[in-house]
């Protein structure tokens, strides 16, 4: 059967003071009030009943995705003690699912983006769903078709299509984050996509190739499957590595006999990682101003003003293009431009004031 | 006996939100942990003693003038129950003064302003008030010797030399706030110093002038120095007046026989009128930001962050020029050159989310 693993584990630290070690961003209902947690359910809902949701996550969220995603069965939660990179996150839902049903087929979903339109979504997700039940060996990655040369992500290159399939194709190559010129030019070609960092597969396929190139990896998360109550001592000396270097860029090189397969996900992939890229997805008011929370803009424009605190009023005035984000134990004063180095200011926080406020 | 009366009424809008209507910017312990109007008292038990010491302040701020003075003796905290402005302000102590001692001599100062040296200031108090005692005529006006062409004062155009005195003048006129050609003639000529709003007589002269030039102003100030009891009924009826135009300007042109004369105050006068006043008088570091409280700054120079709340921290990155002051229920964000128009601000906060907040 099919099943959905949503992957909801990042830090979100180029959010901050929105986002906090206990409120990573996906848990944090930046759209109108929604979670993109929430929107990941959704989709995941439109693929799989919810039974066959889960969902992986920090153990010191799993609160905040309970409140969240009620719908969510407690067997269906898995809290990483500690993060262990994204091979662990789909290795140990793998394991889990196998046990239960030889047969599970897996969706693994991130949840850090804005994914329009659904429909191209869910029909893409039904072809890679298609690819990985129709072939044994493959190992099925998403690659979303670029609107721009970006910078900012990894890409795959096309290889030769799959025959009975809308977009499927091999993949040649894994590419990291390319400079100006090569994104350019991946984009010129039209044989690259983005790489999306989602994936289907049947679990049996996938612990096959992780037994094979990371057999300790392999072992732990089988022993998580046996013995949950293990996992305090097994997670946190499971190998720490990413899924694309530990399995699908091998794979992919022809490792192991398997194979990678790419299907297009033709959709508008929003990344919602930092201010920036936040204030482009929220509605601005006639002045450019996106607001949220009680504030008071006078002789301003551009700016991206968050406030949480009810009882608490921001007021800003003759100022353009700035980040002004106050919650109840922190404020942020940065610019738009600038909002990419967040990370270090959050980082001269918890230097200067403590990591309690980080 | 002379006496000192220290004027503490205004709402200092231009410092919201750390300056409230519970909290005017007098009472603000904005240099180095105190507040403008322990300084000014300071000044003032350089010259009386410190039950010789009233203030005038409105009765909303009674009770953070008495911790802030505790020194002060509840007979010498005359609380304005509306503000009458400054005519009223000097009236009314000067009824309950000439009642209590028939020979008071007044100093009225402001506490607006940081002023240096100690000791000059000291000096030129002593010969105003040696000026009111040696003529019974006089209504004696203070004057700061200018140091720059400034725009935002009044100015006093000086006339002959009192005899007997180091800098004791008549005022040939009271000029208002010059355009910069003016300021900087002004300036040029010598003749000009800037209206201080600061000064000293004996109490039966002054209550003769208000008994010619104000009386209604004169009746009611006597009937509260008689019975006090009668404060919210009578005060608000006072007519409303600067001591200026009612007073100062009609006597300097010879209305009523008494005479206005100037004293040279060759201080460093600085107001502390606004954000812009205020980051100029406290110490930058060596970026050039002015930082109070909990605060983290990161690739930030020239700004002034004020942050009042001790358990939340205020992180500015990336920015210059930028005032930033966080308080428990409001948060203002402008810049040091737009500090002027806080007014506005506050005033656009005061309709959009209430007067609560302001």
């Amino acid at each position: 059967m099919r099943y959905v693993v949503i992957m909801a584990g990042g830090s979100g630290t180029r959010l901050w003071p929105l986002s906090r070690k206990g409120t990573p961003k996906q848990l944090l209902k930046l759209i109108g009030g929604t979670s993109l947690l929430r929107l990941a359910f959704e989709r995941a809902t439109r693929l799989v009943p919810a039974e066959r949701v889960l969902v992986v996550t920090g153990a010191a969220y799993l609160d905040a995705v309970r409140a969240d995603l009620p719908e969510v069965a407690e067997e269906n939660l898995l809290g990483e003690p500690v993060g262990r990179d994204s091979l662990n996150a789909v290795a140990w839902p793998a394991a889990v699912l196998a046990q239960r049903d030889p047969d599970a087929v897996i969706a693994q979903l991130t949840a850090d983006q804005l994914i329009e339109p659904m429909d191209a979504f869910v029909t893409a997700l039904e072809e890679a769903f298609a690819v990985a039940e129709a072939h044994g060996d493959a190992l099925v990655t998403l690659g979303v078709v670029p609107t721009s040369p970006h910078t900012g992500y990894g890409y795959l290159h096309r290889g030769e299509a799959l025959a009975g399939f809308a977009s499927a194709c091999a993949v040649q190559e894994f590419r990291e984050k390319p400079d100006a010129d090569t994104a350019a030019a991946y984009l010129a070609s039209g044989e690259y996509w983005w790489n999306a960092g989602m994936f289907v597969w049947r679990a049996d396929t996938f612990l096959t190739q992780l037994a094979a190139l990371a057999p300790d990896n392999h072992a732990g998360v089988l022993a998580l499957a046996d013995d949950p109550s293990r996992l305090a001592e097994v997670f946190p000396t499971l190998p720490k590595t990413s899924v694309d270097f530990g399995i699908m860029e091998p794979v992919s090189q022809g490792a192991t006999g398997a194979r990678v397969v790419a299907v297009a996900l033709p959709i508008d992939w929003r990344d919602v990682g930092g201010f920036a890229s936040l204030a482009e997805v929220l509605t601005a008011d006639a002045d450019g101003n996106v607001v949220d929370g009680v504030a008071v803009l006078h002789d301003a424009a551009d700016n991206l003003v968050l406030n949480t605190v009810p009882d608490h009023v921001v007021s800003v005035g003759g100022v353009r293009g700035m980040v002004i984000v106050h919650t109840p134990d922190a404020t942020l004063v940065t610019t738009l431009a600038g909002a990419e180095s967040v990370k270090t200011i959050v980082a001269a926080v918890a230097d200067a004031v403590g990591p309690e406020y980080t």
